[in-house]
């Protein structure tokens, strides 16, 4: 079985909540080693009125304060950061085969002095690395060619360069035939007629296909129909141009099944595709 | 029973064999009073092998031409723009109390020198109103600040005055008591760490609500989020910025049952949410 690092997340959220829950299901599938030190890990089991485990494998992270439920908080933020990176170390170290990551809290990071604006930006700016974000579930999963960035600054990123990167590189990660790509504008711009930027989208899939002499990406697809249940029989994976033109789908239809990957990186991980929920932060609703 | 104009849309589309195969069905809720010849009644009638109705109410169009199953042509473009016409004659003058569009093809308009983007663009234009477009079904509707615009002119758009006039119009057409108001960037920006205009969307909603004396609008709501199964359980209502930061989400839910309808105009005006799917037209295939 392989060796998972799992950083804890925020300990004011429903990260340790769900490690705890989902444990003797993950002990089946691979050997998890917890970035938490006992003390933590019985404060946030005392929080929950569950028995501390006694078979979780830890990498103990330094630190003790007090669990304040739904808390934006330094320490908390800190705290999640240190867990992290210790995860990552023992993926660049070959101690663990990949990381899952249990959501952190950005403005817990913020007050912490931490300026990523999450678990992939960290890992693309620490690694200097093309990091890809995709987010689904089995059958249904979303590689997004920008993501964190302003609507406004969308459009500037819509060159023929970056795009035949941006394939090549999804290509290189995943494992299939045909992957769907979507226009930027309202019909794909419906001829020109909707704004122009679709027909570089179309030059980047000809000649991205030309390289790999294969007919492997197909579009741009206008977006408001890519999703229908006809157009989702036909794909399993799709480039989104941004992040809201996608993500409302994919949680709207698979929302308590997502899962966010970082691929294109030399750290393998996994996420949840859901943040720290403080609204039910210990009150044993996490699912 | 009300009387209700329907235009016959694209002749060479799928939407006269929807006509024939509903009208039982319509007949039973309304009056339906069909904007197309008989002469043009019959060829259609023949082409899909299906016996021309005897209780077919028609508001006779001239023309009379070859229909060409899935063909762009100047002939169907210029037929289904006197058809759509006639239908707007008739709620005008109050012959009929509202209309229904079938589908017509946009570059049939243009090879006829018509020069809209589609049925609410013209009444828009013509009447020179803010129509809005509604798209949706019983549950989940979506109201459109923008719509066929290029994805770079969005954030234009984005001022408080025209988004307060924007809300209060709808307020004036739709029946509910709450309306979820999804934000510009991703997350809704992020309290201004991914691009600032949501905080504008939110001047907005607060005055509107003030305006109206009632927490009436919600939001801005994070767009990825604001479909999930929990979301749409709050809400029946939204208002999205741009066309597809939702109109792929109503697509993957409710393909076959959603329907577009003009909101904010002097013509009561519904149609199918589809185009004029000439892949199948004339296979007897359409639904």
């Amino acid at each position: 079985m392989k060796n998972i690092a799992i950083s804890i997340g925020d300990l004011n959220g429903i990260g340790i909540e769900i490690a705890l829950k989902s444990h003797n299901k993950i002990k089946k599938i691979c050997n998890p080693i917890y970035c938490i030190n006992r003390v933590m890990l019985k404060k946030s089991c005392k929080k929950l009125n569950i028995q501390t485990p006694k078979d979780f494998v830890l990498s103990s992270i330094d630190g003790d304060f007090k669990i304040k439920p739904a808390k934006i908080s330094k320490k908390s933020g800190a705290y999640s950061f240190s867990s992290f990176k210790r995860a990552i170390m023992l993926a660049k170290s070959k101690q663990v085969d990949g990381i899952v990551t249990l959501p952190i809290n950005k403005y817990s990071w913020n007050k912490a002095n931490i300026n990523y604006k999450g678990h992939t930006h960290y890992i693309a700016k620490a690694f200097n690395e093309n990091a890809i974000m995709m987010i689904g579930t089995k059958g249904l999963f979303v590689a997004f060619f920008t993501d964190h960035i302003p609507l406004r600054d969308v459009v500037k990123y819509i060159k023929k360069d970056l795009l035949i990167d941006f394939f090549l590189n999804l290509k290189k990660n995943i494992n299939t035939n045909r992957v769907a790509v979507l226009g930027l504008n309202p019909h794909s711009g419906d001829n020109g007629t909707i704004g122009d930027e679709d027909s570089i989208i179309t030059q980047a899939i000809n000649e991205s296909n030309k390289i790999l002499n294969k007919n492997y990406f197909v579009g741009p697809i206008s977006p408001d129909s890519a999703f229908t249940p006809d157009s989702r029989k036909e794909f399993q994976y799709y480039i989104s141009m941004y992040h809201d033109q996608s993500l409302g789908v994919v949680k709207a239809l698979y929302f308590d099944k997502s899962i966010n990957v970082t691929l294109n990186s030399s750290i393998k991980r996994a996420s949840v595709d859901h943040g720290t929920a403080f609204d039910i932060a210990y009150k044993n609703k996490a699912e």
